[in-house]
């Protein structure tokens, strides 16, 4: 840590900063500049010293100089991740596309948006079982019968599973069913369950939070991470900004920005990101085209019947048109991760 | 809900949305207006039915004219809910300020906090045994122990205690030593937690997310409701903007604009609100002023050796003096309560 | 408009509704719904007619159901717009780059940039003369000499140039020698500019503001518009989010989103919207992907030494890289360009 | 400034640092730590620096550690300013009131108001003349016939006016008619507009723009100051969140938070900060008691009929109602204005 002084700090205030430091069994040094002082923090610091020095009389600031996730940094590991669920892979060289319907509703809603979504190349078929809903009134997800439906969709067509796990007290009942658990937005920072999900042995797709920094995200997969689940996807699905003609602002750079501090995959969520189904064709494409390593698409039959999410799902014609695209710029995308992986990292 | 249809949208646009409409058995009057159409769907309509809606062509607009919220709404109930915990009111006459360590560390740091604070007018003590902390590797909070503390420091002073339950699987635990339950703003829409604590027999405090608008806030109270549990207090702590000065941005307007849409009490937490002890005074009574029904205050007996939020943490002495500004405010800031509570529902 | 009335409301208050629009010289509908009363008000109706029926007693909220924005609207105008400066188009079938350095600094700086860029296939140069600073201690730009060496280098290169005029008083100036105006993100609703240079008869480049929403931002286009220039384009550069780690959060659905309300051309700054070079190749890309028009972007032949921007601009090389990834995606551009230019406006 | 080598960062690379500080000619001291390298630059430092030292490779990051604001900061200058306008102080011992209508509209209109206004307390006497609006199809105001208007009204009342200048232009002329210039929200960034109000001998009122920090906010003040003019007002308006019920978010946290940073006067613009009426009087009067050194607010004889800004004006009787608050609170107002003042800047 570096304690900046502010202008005209007295030798006594700088000090005890000193002395408090020493307190802490770390060592300083003291570089008196033109207009201020500056105190170094020699040694292994802990984020909550952070607050007993900002106290002190005559700081104007402490500035962190290390990042306080480790095993989820690139610094910690050089090499790009990659996440298997039986032949599927996330972050290799080819991007993974997960599609399904937003919340399962029938044997056959979700098993021919299974097969549709697998002929046009989704390699992981999305459902869900457990629905966060806004409001309690709304239509909260078929439970443990959604999920059967979804393994039976599963064996149908060979897809591996990923499905929404809400509460600690699921995971076992979830982890029976699904190949991948995801944790979705609004439990980004539930810690109980994001420690729970690092005992589990599958990998974890983590959720940005709506208003979550890069620096949250992946400290919520540090979580995961030091419990002992390394296997984690990260997907950005969009933050809340003022713009409110979209649902969430897909934030794109985050996949970039993923790429440098991290080896962990990151797929984006063009349909939660936008909440209109006419921007998430381009959406998709623009984040495949950035580097992302994957997708996560709602896709229904009949969209305007749906039970959830309607507006922003695809039909398996769109879907069939986003491959497409997807196909057209995944060689850019792969150049454009490689780069930035290659890059130092800040 | 309103359907407006776009400029230039042809009679079988129009047809196909009143079918729509017909097949959902709902009614609708069409107004065609000199720029364009709307159509009102008459009875009582559900969310999800927008999405279908705004799929249809010709369409540019579905609007809803209901609240989704229902019992926490105050075209519900007129009367102001007063939240009672033995003796204690929040949402009477007087604001009530709890206040308390950030995180119990040891029964002399708790019951010694409570004490000054119970001398200086708290009328609840606050205090944490489980932490949500964004890193792993942060002092997370001492469990039970802590909660076994909280209750001596209770009985020591007679205050009644608040702390926060982070999971479905830690309410009994803390329900058997807390008078109310706490509900984090990153809980705030964790909605297994919310259905839980909906079926306590205690007052739920039920904070801001982050992110959380006005609507999420009050749907997060409809789910405890929902439940059953009438007795929900609502607690602004700050919002993310991009001003990062602050920790947070607390929005006190936040405390008219829930008393106008619902007849819930609403206090604030200018310590989380602010992360800078120097701010935490002067927005205390600013809340206050603003008609706040109380507060919930970090103070510790010595804030530089704080395992947690020291940087926001008041001293005794600190605290006494913003006592002093409640008290001189509390008058004018319920004349300012009163006449919003009159005032028409928007 | 439409007058959505509380529940409860009387029979009174929604007469009061009536007379006050009757004073409007506008007609009503009334629907009594089950839960609340609706009042259509029928005829051209003003934005600021809202806040007098918001007022009065009863009235829940008040929708208006058109846009404000008339020129700049696809519903005023289906075709795409194609704005040309000499040979080069934009909003054509190719994206159009325009590329060159933060702030002109010198001949040769300048000049060689404008080569590299050309040779690597920008067809517009970009340079700043004039430069709004966040701090007045800043360069703020060489002023008039720095735009004769703009022009120099067009002519050296045939390309034209874009760059930004800060005041209405230097808009001649300026005009003397740019080919199209910018006017910057600052000057978003600096509306006494947004008029003059609706007078110029050279095309506007028109950046979002920081803040500034979609419906904001084609005000501002209409500002220009309504003064007798139709040839604007727009130009997403990042808006401010919590997230601080990227200098701007660019939000790419802005493309899409623009190419479904507006016949208006929309290109994109990577440069300003993540301000680190790093990101500026993806992220350029993805814009293309997405199916924006063109690019905007930074390029100094020695960054390290730019007096503005340095960390954010690219060395020829990169922009050559960068120009390499934007042709192999601009063909699955152009058709998410279209696919959403023939969609339902909304 | 402070150079943050990431972790591994070779003795080459620390050299090169060091080069490119010595080319800048100023000193290093290299302080070597557990976890990384961490190097000091000694000297007057510029910001444009630190982006060439970005650039370098093995470097995590650059923290500057002066603030960029001199003149309109409080370690420059301890003691609070005062600015007068005739017998009126803002920053004195007593808030000052400034109110009047949104856009004058007549002699009558501004006239009664301004009486009612004076009767009930106000200072100073607002009105617009040239007003920004959203949209080119709005009222923009009466002009130089609206500043005349205003005029008569100061000289019936003998309250000082405010009113706002938009551009370069039209600074003389309203200079002649305008106690204090207002430089609009957004404006805030028209540094032309900066430069130029800070040659005028008359104070300047300066709004925070929509989306602008407390630096960004500072540095502008920081243009006036630079160019001559010592005699600003600050005065926070709201700034733009994801919440949009309100019409911006009003920080009342900046109050305290100017206070500390800088000795310039801040007044609240609870009209514009709430957009609702009836959320104007209780975040004035918080406004007031987090030692605001006045307030900005919108009053007119009839609201419903306003021109502009209606849902946000007081009637006079609710101005008395509001300014009966205000005097309640002004005493502890001012104690918390004067506690943050004297504490330590950062």
């Amino acid at each position: 840590m570096i304690v900046i002084m502010r202008t005209g700090a007295t030798e006594e205030q700088v000090e005890a900063v000193r002395q408090h430091v020493a307190g802490l069994n770390l060592n300083t040094i003291i570089n008196r500049g033109v207009e201020r002082t500056v105190v170094a923090v020699v040694g292994a610091t802990h984020p909550e010293q952070r607050d007993g020095l900002l106290r002190l009389a005559g700081v104007l600031d402490v500035v962190p100089i290390s990042r306080p996730y480790k095993r989820a940094s690139r610094e910690a590991k050089h090499q790009n991740t990659v996440v298997r669920v039986g032949d599927v892979e996330v972050g290799g060289p080819e991007p993974t596309v997960m599609a399904g319907p937003c919340v399962i509703e029938s044997e056959e809603q979700v098993v021919s948006t299974a097969r549709a979504v697998k002929e046009a190349g989704a390699r992981v078929l999305r459902g869900g079982a457990f629905k966060p809903r806004t409001s309690p009134y709304s239509f909260r997800g078929m439970g443990e019968e959604g999920l059967r439906l979804l393994r039976l969709a599963s064996q149908e067509t060979g897809l591996p599973v990923v499905t929404e796990v809400m509460g600690v007290r699921d995971i076992d009942l979830v982890a029976r069913y699904a190949d991948i658990l995801q944790v979705g937005a609004r439990n980004a920072q539930n810690y109980f369950l994001l420690d729970e999900v690092g005992r589990v042995d599958k990998p974890v797709l983590l959720k940005r939070g709506f208003a979550g920094t890069y620096e949250d995200w992946l400290l919520a997969a540090e979580y995961v991470m030091a419990a002992g689940n390394q296997d984690v996807i990260l997907c950005e699905r969009g933050i809340r900004t003022f713009e409110t003609y979209t649902r969430n602002t897909l934030d794109i750079a985050a996949i970039p920005v993923i790429h440098h501090l991290s080896h962990l995959p990151v797929i984006a969520d063009p349909s939660h990101g936008t909440g209109r189904w006419q921007l998430v064709i381009p959406m998709a494409i623009a984040a495949i085209a950035a580097g992302a390593d994957g997708l996560l698409v709602e896709v229904h039959p009949d969209p305007d019947k749906a039970l959830s999410d309607g507006a922003q799902s695809l039909t398996p014609d769109n879907f069939r048109r986003m491959m497409d695209g997807v196909r057209a710029v995944a060689e850019v995308g792969r150049l454009n991760r490689n780069a930035v992986s290659r890059l130092g990292v800040r």
